[in-house]
């Protein structure tokens, strides 16, 4: 189908039939003018989809989420920042399910309609008693423009807000996506601290955009790592309203390939964003493993060296150390052999058959010097590839993380 | 069997019959002074036993040293440091085969009497025509009281010589058991850039030996972590030269029990030191999961723990995030059921039932405060429990690793 994906400023909002707001309720400990509650609410019956953390540890609005998901239809997300409302027991639960409740009340909406998330520390009750006044007030604060309020108000410790969204013309149907998403600490891949909440004016089945959601996340906020640790909160939400108009799209629909691809365009944008606003991060690596003899292998092998604390620390202090590369390729239990392997940095060639290329050291440095550049691994043992988004490891991130 | 076990300086020429040197041969780029070639011999017919690397990619040396461990008798361990001679191909192995032939032939021995060790730089190739002179030298330098020499001539970014002796007495038998070290950076469980040497003087057969250090190894060396990374090049070789006499030890011999329990006794306060010296340590904790459902499970969590960045960031500045602890039980795939598990720090109870404990923050702070602590984690799901050594995580050390 014949299609076109051009980015929109907007954010969740961009999509029609969609509102969002934000208020401050204290539950962060600072900060007294930054709202630490938001909202993005469907004027009209949507479908939703998510992808949650996969720690086994889970926190309570991730467990009441997954609970209310089931639910054919979903009109809004409340998501609190300050309080990540895990480890918190029977009442952590209690109180994830009354937001909810509280949020269909004051929208005149069924409690099962209402997702929940949560962001901030963990082990601490939420402050209920300051929450549900402000929750009331949330529906008087909606705005068809609201998605910035919402991307500030989910900030913990980022420094940028992240929004991203498209107009895509597929064919004679025009519809939105739009997404906004918080990271910074406790990035890996398979879901870590980081929230993204999406929206989409096409009318979809709620299965086709669970499968859609699916392929999405996968190669997008699977594939982001900073620090290896993976949080109880990780949690991406979508919802597709109709307001676009038009039949409602299930499996074999040809608008499915320009959606998807443009699902896929503003998830790689806010996992990219993510990176960049890692904790302490100064360079944004690209890490490919192409040439193995399996994807698991590609994956194993590439995850090794984008989480390899030492490659890490070379690359922030500007070394192109491909010794600690090939040593991390070597310990990620991947098929190798040693005497086939070859390490680019940006195309420039390092290691050649297992051994130290003829590119000057001078040259590899001036690429790792950039604030961007891409390491590419080839196995030469098969064609199965993966790719990681990943950072370097600074002095910076270690302060910034020696106390909450 | 009635036995006695105590610690006596004199690291690996306290076992009889055993004589070591070192001398410099300009291996290092820098330390004009400081010896890079070092031998461990055995006046007399020995058997060795050895663990090596399991990283996938493996240094020349360890290659070599594979090969030679499978003739019948070992005389002697050659060792430089300044060149890892990893990632070196064909060249590299013919250095390494080159480095046991010119020993062999200084000292009389058969090329596959001799096993070899690097550690260093990977990729480079050794300076052959440097070190061929000083190793025809080394006979004349060995000392029957020159451990500490060699202890020093290991040393890359290591800031202590790591020795530990023993003299056992069981039942009518006496010997020793000795040992050396060094270890400082990519240091993991499973074998890192660490490198260790035992002698005894005890006579044994060779298959018992290897069975004897297998134990040893897993309970020491592979349960230590600096920064999760695991070298090309680790190596902890085992010689015994029968110099104190006696039967030959063989499978069922009641010396068996004291020779195990001083090796386990020698190789734990090696790895412990390898761990106190990690670069940019300022904090030795002891990681225990006990309760867990298999030992796999408990294994898991205690590495997950042992290896979280934002774990030992918080360590470093005094944090007792335990948060962040239970965050890493839950994404290490052990089983675990949230509202059984308790953290204790050095003994006081941080998490209960996978909630904050009534201790008062300030108490925690006190535990965490401390060079030295101990973390336990109860899974409450069964009996199997697993420990590690680890450390914090600094910005000295991401500032020491940020080049070579």
């Amino acid at each position: 189908m014949e299609s076109a994906i051009v980015e929109i400023k907007g954010g969740v909002t961009l999509s029609a039939g969609f509102r969002a707001g934000a208020i401050y309720c204290g539950i962060k400990r600072s900060n007294l003018d930054k709202p630490d509650l938001a909202i993005i609410v469907s004027d009209r019956p949507a479908v939703a989809a998510a992808a949650f953390t996969t720690n086994r540890i889970k926190a309570a609005p991730v467990k009441v989420s997954q609970a209310h998901l089931r639910a054919p239809e979903t009109r809004a997300f409340l998501v609190n920042s300050g309080n990540a409302n895990a480890c918190t027991g029977v009442q952590g639960i209690e109180n994830a399910k009354h937001m909810t409740r509280l949020t269909a009340k004051a929208l005149g909406l069924r409690e099962r309609q209402v997702l929940v998330c949560s962001t901030g520390r963990i082990g601490v009750q939420l402050p209920m008693e300051k929450m549900e006044p402000r929750i009331a007030e949330l529906p008087a604060l909606l705005k068809s423009d609201g998605s910035n309020f919402v991307a500030k108000a989910i900030m913990t410790s980022d420094t940028f807000e992240k929004e991203f969204s498209v107009r895509v013309t597929a064919g004679s149907r025009v519809f939105h996506l739009g997404g906004i998403a918080k990271g910074a600490g406790m990035i890996d891949p398979n879901m870590a601290t980081m929230l993204a909440f999406l929206t989409t004016d096409l009318p979809f089945e709620k299965k086709e955009l669970q499968r859609c959601l699916g392929i999405a996340v996968e190669k997008s906020f699977n594939r982001i790592t900073v620090d290896g640790d993976m949080s109880t909160n990780d949690t991406v939400l979508l919802m597709a309203n109709g307001a676009a108009g038009g039949a409602v799209v299930r499996a074999g629909d040809p608008v499915l390939g320009p959606f998807q691809e443009a699902l896929n365009q503003v998830t790689r944008n806010l996992a990219r964003m993510i990176v960049e606003d890692g904790e302490g991060v100064t360079k944004f690596v690209e890490v490919q493993v192409i040439g193995a003899a399996t994807y698991q292998d590609a994956r194993k092998a590439a995850e090794a060296i984008a989480n390899s604390t030492l490659v890490k620390c070379a690359w922030n202090g500007g070394d192109p150390n491909w010794g600690r590369i090939v040593d991390a390729v070597g310990y990620s239990t991947s098929k190798v052999r040693e005497e086939l392997i070859d390490v680019y940095y940006d195309g420039l060639i390092a290691v050649q058959n297992g051994m130290a290329s003829n590119t000057p050291v001078e040259e590899l440095k001036k690429a790792v010097a950039n604030d961007r550049f891409t390491v590419t691994v080839n196995l030469h043992l098969g064609t199965a590839q993966y790719m990681v988004y990943t950072t370097d490891l600074s002095p910076e991130y270690v302060d910034l993380n020696r106390s909450e």
